[in-house]
């Protein structure tokens, strides 16, 4: 409808324990598994820092959304909602966005906890949340 | 570089009363200026029931950021970070996100509270945060 549109490309990818979406947890917090964040070489040097954080932000492509849609019905949930009242996948924007635990930081390779999202997963983003 | 590519289109606009980028606060919660949240038209099925959360995640683009640079010297630190460890707008990709508080929903429109964005900041998506 001509609204304006932004280009992403990856910086990373997520390698998670989670093959099938049936395999992911509605949380990251229902798992201990650990995960692994692979950001791209030329994006190295955008990490200094971040192993002084223990937890930080990851925000991702969810890329086998089948969407939008703009009402869903949640699991475990008797209604539908508006899609920007869950954090589904099927978006108008298919972006995620959960809080990790930063285990440790390996060149650019990040050791995380509370993953949700599938292996494969393209990283647009990461921020600091907590630590310091 | 070769890296996969994402098109996202802006769901809405901020309405906040900063017009330059000196006026906006570094944090939101630096702030109790109300602003709107303006969803366009075709999206507003997607809000229903938002109005069930005090707090709200946005995921926003920095539409006038002049990145992107992978190092950075944040406001009163005396060195360079990676981008990755800063929540500034230089990002690889210029995606922010900021938590604030929900006032109140009138239709498409969102009043919210502790803001930290240009006004006319494009929307990318809206996730509940707290509240229920």
């Amino acid at each position: 409808m001509g609204r304006k549109k932004f280009v992403f490309a990856a910086v990373g990818l997520i390698h998670t324990p989670f093959k099938k979406i049936l395999e992911v947890p509605r949380w990251g917090s229902l798992t201990e598994k650990e995960a692994v964040i692979e950001i791209f070489p030329e994006f190295e040097e955008g990490l200094e820092g971040i192993e002084r954080y223990q937890e930080i932000e990851v925000i991702f492509v969810f890329h086998r959304s089948k969407g939008p849609k703009l009402k869903v019905k949640p699991p475990h949930d008797d209604k539908e909602r508006g899609i920007f009242a869950t954090r589904g996948p099927v978006r108008p924007n298919p972006i995620g966005l959960t809080v990790m635990k930063l285990l440790r930081r390996e060149g650019r390779f990040l050791r995380v906890k509370n993953v949700d999202m599938l292996d494969g997963t393209p990283v647009l983003d990461i921020k600091p949340y907590k630590g310091e």
